[in-house]
């Protein structure tokens, strides 16, 4: 292409987000950041750098991370096996600890820093910040792993205010005042958060393509799926293994009151972008009922 | 490139615009709007799709426009022949009312439409409206030409606060309070107007590709100027014919509180886009002193 | 009078306007502005003072006009020949052209530029700014003539806010969204703009005395008529021909959400003053229910 | 007259005061309340009209106030013989509660009542509420006279945000924080309470016509004084007796930052109206210096 | 003690303290100011000092009294004989002028002098002031004793929400807009204050130290009643006499919208401070229904 | 003592603070926490329960901390000794990830818990959120140590505006944009936070009383020493080891813009309070110069 030309059909690109970005201008967009997107440091840096475009042009961003790697790095550190069961970490006092200073001390502070450099302003929370997040012991076997009680939004919408993006680590206090932390499975307290803030949209990256009929066959992405239809999904095996939690947290949020949750691929570079700015989409969206034809990208 | 490719470019395209956003963002951009962009509806369209972006997008984009082939229109509808001195079109009583009608009352009406067509919000104002703007004659030959004595932008600011962009008529009221209309050149007014509201920039867009070294080579495009090479640039025959007064509200908007102007291309589609959010830029930026060279395209 | 006496007359009768300026204060007043007063200059200037006025001391006054004679001046200087139809313009492409220009473009802002020369601060509107007006076609045979589908208020309420007057030409744009413009009868926009600010008062100024019970007597002008007696009245032949739509008017407005409508008499100076800050009022008001006694002239 | 003309006229007299009512919008105007206005019912009923009057169309009218005869009455009730030097009230024990409880409690509150009457809304202050005044003692021998030493308008703009009128009784407290209470003479506290707010006016009510320079012929007043020219006004009598005080209060207030400073004859009904609304004036105006000629009377 | 144990004793009372203050932040407690605490000038200054340290900590503390023995003070410096029916003052119109000095001229600047003394900021309001209370007469043969009919506290949060202790006498204005003034029992009008503004707490000042089971033996003292008790308690005579009105005020207070009342014993120095800041309380609580075990004291 | 003497005894105790919650309203107290404080639950939690108590009657508390042991802990938890140069931690790439886990995820967020058990509200934060704390390599051998370069304290006024306690963990970004993080000493890091907040006080936590005349003799505390002597006591050894990095960061704070320093005894339960709110100040306090002698002890 001439110069004119490539500077043209950029212009173009740039033209045809227009009615996304006027769609999503002031609402809030929860991020469930997670998987091979946090592991490259590339991926990372295209992440971070989608989260300050987003947030520059006009949405309210919501970044809520996991961190199991990393626990396990400091855990072998300290010379701990991490164990699992059912997929749960099981989590004894010395392991809560490492949770929590993993989360909330590196991996955190780690985004928030790298917001920073991409120019961005972000705070770092964790679920004990503001009294954000409480829970109760979800199984004695498991140790401090915390099913969500309640939660309350004011110190991210504090930081939404103040022009901050909202970084957020998902430990959570004890519902009966004990001095206690519990450990929150990322997904579940992403779901929550965006019911608690009333959220359009939120967002899982994962490492899968999203929901495939055909899970041999990338061609057979599923875009969107009714909460009606899931059941059946299910029984088909569609949705299955690994998959099962994450369309449960959708699921739950938009029965509550998010209007579209998307599990969308973190391993395809700026996968948020392309799922919020373009006619595509980048994954599977959960949505409570049909949308009229002209309006099913982008879930308006 | 397959349909996963195509989305990572689109998506590159536009993470590489959000060095541009955040600069640009809260700034107020004045837009003098005219030319071959304004007659082809093609391009008008894409201009106001373009406007509503950057408006979207959090620029304060104010609108300045002329139409002097609306208005001979509608003398010659009206059996009245447009006569023009030195390019300065002799404006007698009935000229005026055409002038007016014209300006504040069609093609000021017209793009308020199309900028809502477009999904934005607009009022449409003219030099008359909150005492924007007011003149006094030019030349008792030219009739109801004005000069502009006193700008006042709290209309513009009430609309720009209120979420509206403003799209401005230039017509001026009388100096002396007189019950008198001015006609007022649309390049000198907007170039009056950025000052007013210490605009981060100016945009005049015209019928040509910018100041070329060569003007038989395309390629000769000179991308900035400092306003102390203007004298030599004139002297030297670079700046010559009808681009003279439009390099001097340029140099006068930018000696005065502009941070910067650009003369850019009205005929290529998007060269608002172009100029504001890529690293090319569209036609010719003046600005008072040489940049630093890694802000040069950007002229930050 | 002596000097000291007609200075205390003088001061009475300010002293008398208390009670009226109390209750008007901070309240919404639609004024369809019309007829011989805006044909005299005399009258048209003592208007456009008793607006200053009421703003000035405290009223939200929003002036509706319309402009039939300027608009056939226009079509008669482009050589054509105003149509009606049952008293409606008949219009077509050029006329609507016509009829955008002179409202909008003429009429509407050489009021704006009176109010200021007043010592008024205006802003000049039409239905198309800021989406206030959206219409869809009345009759197919009389072209562009809208018939109201929609009223949304915020941008007069920003010019409100602003401190500004509302100067508002009554064009609308297309209900579906097609790149239309429609010429919209004045009394019924200003009824129907009064209804969406929930307007205390709607005043129609017309070239009649208001109701008589004796169209040849002047002195059996009705003062006050309830929504209830209006089909009374008309068969009566009291409310008959060209007071047909401006009665129907009024009786809209209240029926929905105005508080009172007037018919005022607009060949008489200060009409709106009389109207609003006198015990005389100044033609026949229009209320849902009878009011009590003592709050008759006022509507109170 | 017949009804319309009588009508026409009325609305002439309102048109004609809109120049004075934008001129003194969200302006302070401090009135000095006192004399034959305070004594006749019918007056003192007036001048709480146009105090509401005014206040409703936008000034910020503060009202003080002094209580002689009222004190005076007290004291006779309680058996007490009032006693004065040079003018100035002996003030015991004694005699001081007698003047806190008449000012503070009586004359104060009734006025307040008298504003709520009349459809205003209104707060009784003293220069003990909020730490408005403090003084020290004027001389010994006159006991509990005080001399104004500070001044702390805040409670005074508390009430005017408000949206009440604050009436003022002029006690104050003392400089060293003893636990005493002085009594102000009103004139004097009125014009530094109107300097603390930076007045555009402060108007004395008095029981003469204004200045006269013949003191025999009322036609003789002096409707202008500018302060270069009271030594010479003072030196031949025209400034004499009670009249030196309340000049010297005008002159200083006018020295330090109020606009102008009017003694107005309080015997005339809205003598406050004519003075603030009318092209007459009322009394005798002092300024800095000579106004332009077109601006004489208002003292713009 | 040693000076260390000292300041540690000192710092844990201060500790102590800190439920108490957060649970009546930001909340407005209405104190009947009377009795023995108004008469000794040392209690009266502990009182002051009381209520500018709850002020300065975050409590809306608004300060009602009365001052019958200083309006005896001033009848009988009149000569004139105060007379009682029924423990309520005959108030015949030099009375009532009496009481109105006394009380809002007095009394009220006297104390808000004390609390300015005490490093606090006060505003001294009367019933009359911005319309806060209205009455009817009470009894013909009383005279001007009035029965309260509307309270409008918007005065009052004026003068909270600036900062300012609003200190009241409890005077109101005719109902039916006559020029007339009533005096109002002091107890019954700070009921109805509390309750116009939901207060979280009325506190009555008394001379006795709460209801005693045994009147004879201070150790019997109540320290909470539920509403549904006080009839068997009336039966039983541990409330009479003067008990009997102020218990009442108590039970009207709370059977609205004021959660709790206390009658406190003002004779105790700091009684206030005792009552809101310790887990002692300092009198009986009268309260809807009975309180958990573990919030009795505080009444949370 | 009986229980009427105790509860006046504490009322008198709680009426006694009455002049220090008035001086600290509003303003900003900058507390560096540490040492024996932090490593008894009993202390700690003394201390948080004072912090909420301060923060609820109206001072803007800060929170800065350390935590050298729980460093160690990990540390040595993961195998690796802690090693150090003159008092300074040798950190190495490892060990700054120990450091900011150890701060900002495990002491921060613990701090954070303690905080909302007290019935507080907070916020925990590290340099690096929002921007915070910028700094550069102290010296090379020390690898991740830092000096800080930049503050920008918005953060913490957007926590202290929204309600919130901010409690800071000393890690820095770098200062050119490098992915690097610092360690920061906590009482530097103290005292330049303080200064860009412009605050009232800073007080540092120590293990000390205080300056000792006589290091053998508790009695001879210096209570109050201007900057002026600091070099003098430095001479005489009364400043001396550790003490000198703390007195230099309490004069370096007060030279730029706070108006006192503390340091005070952390070992004592309560010290901030006896610090803040009693007459005995709780260990030496550095000011600019002499204060006035009633002024001492609160350095008023």
């Amino acid at each position: 292409m001439s110069d004119l030309n490539q500077n043209t059909a950029r212009a173009n690109i740039l033209s045809d987000a227009l009615p996304y970005i006027q769609h999503y201008r002031g609402r809030v967009i929860v991020v469930k950041y997670g998987g091979a997107a946090m592991q490259s440091e590339e991926l990372k840096n295209a992440v971070m750098s989608d989260v300050v475009l987003l947030s520059q042009i006009g949405m309210k961003i919501v970044l809520v991370h996991g961190g199991g790697p990393e626990i396990n790095a400091l855990l072998e550190r300290m010379g701990k096996i991490p164990r699992f069961e059912n997929g749960l970490r099981v989590t004894d006092e010395e392991t809560i600890d490492a949770v929590q200073m993993t989360l909330a001390g590196k991996v955190n502070k780690d985004l928030v820093s790298l917001l920073h450099t991409n120019g961005g302003s972000a705070i770092g929370l964790s679920g004990l910040d503001g009294g954000m997040l409480f829970a109760r012991q979800l199984k004695p076997e498991l140790g401090f792993v915390g099913d969500i009680t309640r939660v309350n939004p004011k110190v991210i919408t504090t930081a939404l205010d103040g022009g901050y993006i909202p970084v957020i680590a998902t430990v959570a206090s004890d519902e009966n005042g004990e001095n206690l932390v519990y450990n929150i499975n990322a997904d579940v307290a992403a779901a929550r958060i965006a019911d608690s803030l009333g959220a359009e949209s939120l967002i899982l990256m994962t490492d899968v393509a999203g929901l495939l009929k055909d899970r041999n066959d990338p061609a057979s992405l599923i875009f969107s799926v009714q909460l009606q239809d899931v059941p059946l999904l299910k029984a088909e095996g569609v949705i299955s293994g690994g998959m099962i939690p994450k369309v449960d947290c959708c699921v739950e949020a938009v029965r509550r009151s998010v209007r579209k949750a998307n599990i969308i691929d973190g391993r395809i570079p700026h996968s948020i972008l392309i799922e919020l700015l373009t006619n595509e989409g980048a994954g599977t969206m959960f949505v409570k009922q049909q949308l009229s034809a002209n309006s099913t990208v982008m879930g308006l």
